[in-house]
């Protein structure tokens, strides 16, 4: 029995020191980011047995990802491309008002020619959860076409399927955004989705409770998390709104925020929480991550809680 | 003629880069610590002939920890034992609400073996002060004898002796705390202590005003002092009370902010400054502290002078 | 035909790591810094043909400082000398209250010895503007009489001169200041002045319109631009009053601000702009300058664009 | 079926930079090392399922243990001890007259209260080999029996069992380790010994050959291998004699060499190679992880084969 | 008037420390490297004015490229693509039996669409060089056009043409490189080869003065320059041949060795040197590059004279 | 009692990392270096009570030297400047044939103005060795007239006065080093002199046997220590040759060589050894500097005496 199983595609991350540019810098830091094995990092931290899958070129660079998926915890089913190349993302991290800037380099990476059949995706057919994001559709029409199949097989299989939108200007528009989606929201239990996207790439405004209500009618979602930034979370579920601010952070690294929400959301349903309680490891998770570097929530269940119940750390001796 | 004497252990500090885990470091900052002699280095940065006490190991990591100290000002009084290990603690220092936190690898280390007769206590007839930490004697029975017996020797021989409750629950309860100190205190003449511990561990609690009086009645101090973490110090003396508040610090490594506000105060009041200015150099000191990464108070009298005269040190060219 | 000329000295500038000091660093960061090349880097930044001229020991300590501002796209004139020194200066960084140290080590420097005849001055016939700071005329006789002419040269050919009072306590008096900036001034077109050092060095104070009113009657400024610290600047231009307020910034590094100001406000006028929009260039080059490690505004012109339209950077990807 | 099982003590590897002494270093490389999970690491590397059995801490120090192992693609069988410390040991690397020094810290950490009944022994029912070392038995009494058992057990399911003598002199006498180890021998088939610790412990001097038959007779192994340092390796199998000279290395790291011998020779063995072949991937792996950074042979079959077919790698692009 | 301009691809070239893996690394050294620009780089360095011409994406990794190159004194002829991305290179230094590893992600890059067009070719028409290598003619039909374009008008305006056959098996096979590069020979003056490629490429086998002459006369190369390792170089000029050893080295990255060779003899030739002193020059450069991290030689001429004239440098105080 | 006192410049060593040039590195290691002090390190090291003269700036550079000569036991005896500049030198380690070079930038330090009125020479009443080197009387004219002073104030009071030759060529040339030298010999009982310098300087060639006895005779020294690099050293003591080999050692970092073994030989010889027991330890002393990063001898006694019996330290465990 398997409790999350994430499909996507997983990076090499590379950023230089803060406060230096990648047009200058002589050091990179070399990590691994993708919006599904985040999710499968933060369950596996959390107590999930997690399994990811995706295609890796059979190289040092491939062999990396699969290795420090592993020491997260998570368990890899890949297929391995012994010519394609990794997806790279550059990744500048500058004070405000410099911004942070990401450069991706992921075009033709071996993600984008992966098919249903050289994953191991019996994994499937044992799964509590599946669960991807709007991002590997966006990669190619392989990618999308196994996008749908596994959401199909796992939905089949009675997998509690989930999707995170995940909208990236850099990689379709919202038109194209809106068209694939909305096909693949078919086999879709519970829908992630930043207030934004949802206005920008759903058409959907107006007070957030409509919003969430509006989506769960249409695509039929039996949960629907709306995620505001500092506004904190709704999630409408069997007709019941909940509401969930989020916890202060000293923000050191942003990226993977809403990954290790949806990680957090996930294992507290899988090992039996509410929804209710779901948010609050998710707010909880999300703002631990946002003290770590890296894409990755290396937590425990132990901090989780001691953030919803103090709030803070402090010093502890 | 020496100005401080002490006495306690000093461990080797470990921690990982900001943002990184223990889980997953590559790296460790190798530093030293320890709260007596954080206050032998703060009180020689400040002017004074200051001597450390204590048991190491004779190898590499225990000539180390007497370099280090030699380096800031320190003469070690040592006693060297040719198979113990030596005390090491992991820091891992994470933004809010991570929190900071602190792993003790410390039994059986040199010193809980320590005995007077090992150490060169002559040093202490020719003393103006000795100092030494509730943590010393939560360390092992003979760490708890050579404790009362440096505090009796020192006392006989004219030094002002001061001590600092510094509770750690992951040493010892409040109960045997309690109970071992207030026997230690018959030979103190200053206390310092926060005000949380003189609730938790002394059982005194109400205003702050009634808790120093109380404290001074009931063992005898010459000189109470509160600290009240944000909201500044309180001391008692002579009757009088004396309130002084934190200066404004933007925080790197809280760890040993403590130490430094009483490496500060020893080394204003031995070089002949009254209670209100020994308040004044504990508070800036260890406000400069908070800037400084490691447990040392690497500052100057001159750098004490002006955050008290100015605040603040801008960018000075 | 060349945008924008600088003179001064470039430094090599070493600084510990943070929360690091210079009494206990084991590494230095090693960059150059000085107050005319950083301008002239703006301003390569920016889009302007830049030269900067100078005197620089033959050496690889010379050589390293010609590299590095080739790489930032300005063209170095530099004058060799084979004996000479390069201008050293130690940089800490501090929080507060501990502050920022600059500790000098200029003396005898290679440009201390420059003349006109040793530089390639014929860049200024074919300039579209002249630049140097009250700093250069402190370093020596020799490098005030180079100032005093190139200032006349440029000005002569045409060129718009502009010059930064920048006093530094740690070269001269306020009144040797006063008197050698003043007989400069002759030949200055625009001034660019910070008004504590208008009040200090030039005695002028009251409202800070009266000033710039004052110093462009008294000296025949055709522009007054002076800088108010977080109060933004303030430019007189033609009889005309602009006002600018800063853009806020997560300061990572101050040094360097004032000058990728100016590089900012010199850059926009060269390339047509009007004062007003000099000024926001001016402003926003600055913001994007704390964010950024080092003397030198590592920026482009859309960065400069996007903060004074959007004010921030949020996560671009 | 697992192909390797382990069985010893990881522990916490630090060292400082090259060329810096402990006494000195202010940062401390922190990586992993113990026999027997870098035979299991090697064994991986080469396409073995390997298992490793343990106890360890219930921190983020025993966690990074399993982290690290896991990243290398072994499985660990973890008896978890809220209490117990991790071992470590300081690593100083220097060049010769200096030589590499090893300071262990390892007394009283959580391997020394193991006991059989807290491990997944389950797994050697099902196992092809089992592997453990001399060092073992030499930590406690209670990590002596469960050597005993957890060999007989292995022995008794029909296991290969491996043993290393390893000897370690700071941890016991010749003559201790002697009476443990000829006990310990009954339930071993392959013994691995260094030719001087054959003398030196096990008392047989004279030639290799002889040894090697002295050995296999007295103590009823089926295989002995002798390893000689730069004059290579020698098996005695089934009466057999069989050679293996070293392959030369630029040894950047020589901690790990003998374990990455071990395990490149049971891996060969495991998928069915001859000694002949064992020998060879042995010595090959060996050298491979002489030229990388700690303890760990990061290697792949590929480049093992490389080195045995080619000797050396070039540059290869 | 242009010494040298070359024509070729410059990539990222992306390093773990020093015996650290790419599958294990944390961070990157992040430098750039090319043969082409890597020889313009060593002709700048000994005193030639030098041109590189290239296509790279307008991002802040493509404007790092030109960054460095202005930095080493080159100046960057340089077509922009908005949309392109920076060729890549992963680099894993190992010592032997270990070697060095190459991964190239350069497909799709920059340079494979470049066109004559689009590059500032009026350089050639007043340069006194004209280099490139048998590597970019690999990358794709656009970038083997443009350099046959390139050397046909360097040709015709009267620039003597060199090419460095650089046969990478990564790129193409011994075939394919054979016949489009025979096609490129016709305007070639200076042919430089190693001896291996001229025999597996080529087909020349036989005594090296033999391959010499062979493809002199069969080519029409005014010279031919084999270069055979440590065996040194043997030069064909005129029907006269020159022999060159090596300089031995201390070698830390032997990357760039033979583009700094190149760049040595071309440096010398066009400063008026015979052949003779050219390979001389290149034999010294390449020595000295040796004992430097990077592709490229950050050498002086003055440096180069001392190898030639006294072997090596000791201690210079 | 002092065992031994020092006099001379002690210097900021700033060096970039292996393999990166003073014209490109982006970090310098900071350390500190002097003759003079290494000697007094090294004396410490070995077990003698050492004292170091000299004259710093009053600045956290100045106070740096100080911190970490105190860290290695040397007892620094100073006089403070509070306008002067601390010396700096910038050390490039290449390997051969770049070689090692170093850029002073010391002129006008600190001790270029000291006089002995400023020193606490009353140290020499009672000290048993007085050691200093033919650098510092090339810095200035006070500093030679120091030199002189404390040679003979040191020699009247009856310590053993020794000098180490040191000639440096950047400092002066042979006929002004031969000149001043001369005439301080006067005061000197032990001279070290490498052969190069016997005969550049002093004009003695011939054997070397012969050298030393011609100083002797010539300069009355009781003893001569000649250093021939790779071939040993000589001594010639009451009419006595002793010859002593060079242990052979991986070299780090040559630099400080020369006088870890004169601190080894005058260490030896203060705890009673005979001449030849003081080769050895200077010796074995070098050797082990040899493996260490920085000018200081970081060791110990017993790692001496082991290279003595031993040879190499091999790997201990």
């Amino acid at each position: 029995m398997t409790d999350l199983v994430t499909f996507g595609e997983t990076m090499l991350r590379l950023s230089p020191p803060e406060g230096t540019r990648l047009e200058t810098t002589e050091t990179l830091d070399a990590r691994i980011g993708g919006a599904e094995s985040n999710v499968a990092v933060a369950g596996a931290a959390l107590g999930l047995d997690s399994v990811w899958l995706s295609k890796l070129p059979d190289s040092p660079l491939g062999r990396r990802v699969v290795r420090e998926l592993r020491a997260h915890g998570v368990r890899p089913g890949v297929a391995w491309d012994d010519d394609a190349r990794l997806g790279t993302y550059y990744l500048e991290h500058g004070g405000e008002p410099r911004g942070t800037n990401v450069i991706y380099d992921r075009a033709d990476s071996a993600v984008t020619t992966v098919a249903p059949a050289e994953l191991p995706v019996g994994v499937l057919d044992d799964a509590t959860m599946f669960h991807t994001t709007g991002i590997t559709p966006a990669l190619s029409e392989p990618a999308r076409a196994t996008t749908a199949a596994l959401l199909e097989r796992a939905s089949a299989a009675g997998a509690t399927t989930s999707f995170d939108l995940n909208y990236r200007s850099k990689l379709w528009s919202h038109a194209e955004a809106r068209d694939t989606l909305t096909d693949l929201f078919e086999h879709v239990d519970t829908l992630f989705v930043a207030r934004r996207d949802a206005e920008a790439v759903l058409g959907r405004d107006g007070e957030v409770v409509e919003v969430a209500h509006g989506l769960a009618t249409d695509h039929g979602f039996g949960t629907v998390v709306i995620t505001r930034g500092d506004h904190g979370a709704l999630a409408l579920h069997d007709g019941e709104v909940f509401e969930q601010p989020v916890y202060e952070a000293d923000t050191l690294d942003a990226i993977g925020t809403g990954d290790a929400f949806v990680g957090g959301f996930l294992a507290r349903r899988a090992l039996g929480g509410d929804v209710d309680a779901g948010l609050e490891w998710g707010a909880a998770t999300a703002s631990l991550k946002r003290t770590i570097a890296g894409d990755l929530a290396v937590v425990t269940p132990e901090e989780v809680e001691r953030v919803i119940d103090e709030g803070d750390g402090g010093i502890s001796r």
